[in-house]
């Protein structure tokens, strides 16, 4: 991404902590790293100070290109010896350019003893809460990351897609998720968005489920969830298959109801819409069913550098949508010992006058017979 | 393992929280619950009260066999929303439990946004710091853990046997990388115990490195460093290959060099020795042909749970080796713009009377050209 974009990140950030009384920040979880300073080495923290913005790391940054490069306009510096704490060291930097009485930390980042080492190197410094001030900037997306998120969401179609053209009766769900992760390295992922999910029979519709042993049988549903990395954004695609020749009839009916929940979310996510009440236009179309006890506490979420952001798609969720806001829609209904459906996409909220919302999970979502 | 197996570390916690004036503990850090509770389900705590152990889940306890069971003696209790955080549930059943006056927490894992929550439900509660107690008690393995890593080792030798026998000229360190993870898996691993590192070329010899895009070509040195993990136990293998017919001069020398190292670092590995004098048999050997430059900070590390533990085997490590303490010995040298060697094996520190270190990785160390 072109420079000036991180550091317009920063000093939007800076404008934010100056209203909270704290002029200078230090931004110690992983994608808020990488939000700011565009690359985000293990353990690295990145600076706001009073002078310059100081990258700090505990190895060098990573040469790989998807692990992205630190922005030109960064001071970086690499401690010299390993198991020294970047958190640490930066507090000496900011020490060293004086002035600062106060800085906020990520206190639901930072353990406790990291924070007590800030404070016994620094006993003069304040420290306050920068909160989730950070997570708050990353929830409306630019084009060059809905972008990002396009490319993760072909590679995670292409790889699904390719999946179906193979056999699939009598393989494993652990193997179908190795396949499907390999496929999404040869087109071009970093790799995984989150662990793939493969479940078969009893196993499938239900959310997370971790890849076993069972393999996949005649007249099964068959659900997979799996996501791409690209350029660090993560998306999210899932969808349930029906092994064999024609599907029964509690399984047409099955898919056909979490189809129509899934609809719901999906036309219901326009600018300004609150959370909750895409969570509940899902919600009902399977209360009504009588399947409420099947669903997950949530419907939906954001996604991003991380694959589980804000905005969440639940009951008791505040705020509302606005443009340029990806979110994943992905209701589910699990029968107990008979398995189940989910359905999920991700798609980008877009008023109206633009077509309405952006679905980049393009992968058909007919009741394919495998 | 069986059930006493937990009972037992548990007891020999307590008995330390209670020597140091603590007489109930929060135990957070995943490995750390999984050692002493015999799994940890994503967000699980273990609580270590007065009255009876409780595992507090945010999500039931998964059901894949490798991620291991819950320990029947314990009290299992899974919130029933997600979003709760299960330490701030532990402390709640603490003051049910009613009689605690004082609670260790893990502040090297805990965050300062989760300590406050949990001093704001518990007003009264004094939090002390549990150190690193549970990580203490891990660094002796018993024999079932030991088996453990035997077996995951056995799988990480396979794997890249395997690869050993197919052509390698023309393929990128991912692929390569790729590959051995889905021979890990297929040999029965429950995963990679880390990133599989693949380097080539130029990239060979460097600890960690990342696999990129780049293909083996002739008369690369070829670094491949792996491990697999097996009912949690993670180990670890590297090994230097060259490509081609036969090996150039300086490419006998270096392998010749951290071969030697290495060597010595395997030999010093009694019980009762100084981790900081292993670290010197291997250094000094490098040190002597003058390469002290290219070695990195450590040159070894125990394995268990985690894949870098204690002890540390490094120039200013304190302490000393007990047996059935696995380590690596891992030395390398890496010359930039032309690439190196890295040797890495896992053994396990046992009296001589019982025949010395035991080599849990054993494809061979000869230098071989493929």
């Amino acid at each position: 991404m072109a420079a000036e974009v991180y550091a317009s990140r920063r000093q939007r950030l800076r404008e934010r902590c100056g209203a909270g009384g704290n002029a200078t920040a230090l931004v110690s979880r992983p994608a808020n790293v990488r939000y700011l300073a565009g690359a985000a080495p293990r353990g690295a923290v990145l600076l706001l100070g009073p002078g310059e913005d100081v990258l700090v790391c505990a190895v060098p940054p990573d040469e790989r290109p998807h692990e992205g490069r630190p922005d030109e306009a960064l001071t970086v510096r690499t401690l010299p010896h390993a198991g020294g704490d970047p958190a640490v060291a930066a507090a000496d930097i900011l020490l060293d350019q004086g002035g600062a009485e106060s800085l906020a930390v990520e206190e639901h980042h930072l353990t406790v003893a990291r924070h007590r080492a800030l404070r016994s190197v620094a006993p003069r410094l304040r420290l306050a809460d920068l909160g989730a001030a950070v997570e708050q900037l990353r929830v409306i997306k630019d084009e060059e990351e809905i972008s990002c998120l396009r490319t993760g969401a072909e590679i995670a179609d292409q790889a699904l897609g390719e999946l179906l053209e193979s056999i699939l009766v009598g393989r494993t769900e652990r193997h179908l998720a190795l396949e499907l992760e390999r496929r999404l390295v040869d087109h071009g992922a970093d790799g995984p968005a989150f662990p793939t999910s493969v479940g078969t029979g009893p196993h499938s519709g239900r959310r997370g489920h971790r890849p076993t042993d069972r393999r996949v049988e005649e007249g099964d549903f068959l659900t997979v969830c799996l996501g791409a990395t690209y350029r660090g954004y993560r998306c999210e695609i899932g969808r349930t298959f029906v092994i064999g020749t024609s599907p029964a009839e509690w399984q047409i009916e099955l898919y056909d109801l979490v189809f129509a929940a899934q609809r719901a979310g999906r036309e219901s996510l326009v600018p300004g819409a609150a959370c909750r009440d895409v969570d509940h236009a899902v919600r009902q179309v399977i209360d009504s069913a009588g399947y409420a006890d099947g669903l997950p506490d949530l419907t939906g979420h954001g996604v991003g550098l991380e694959i589980d952001e804000d905005p969440q798609l639940a009951p008791a969720a505040m705020g509302k949508l606005d443009a340029c806001v990806p979110v994943t829609v992905e209701p589910g209904v699990h029968l107990p010992g008979r398995g189940g459906v989910r359905i999920d996409d991700t798609l980008v909220v877009r008023p109206e006058a633009d077509g309405g919302p952006e679905l980049l999970t393009i992968t058909t979502k007919e009741l394919l017979a495998l």
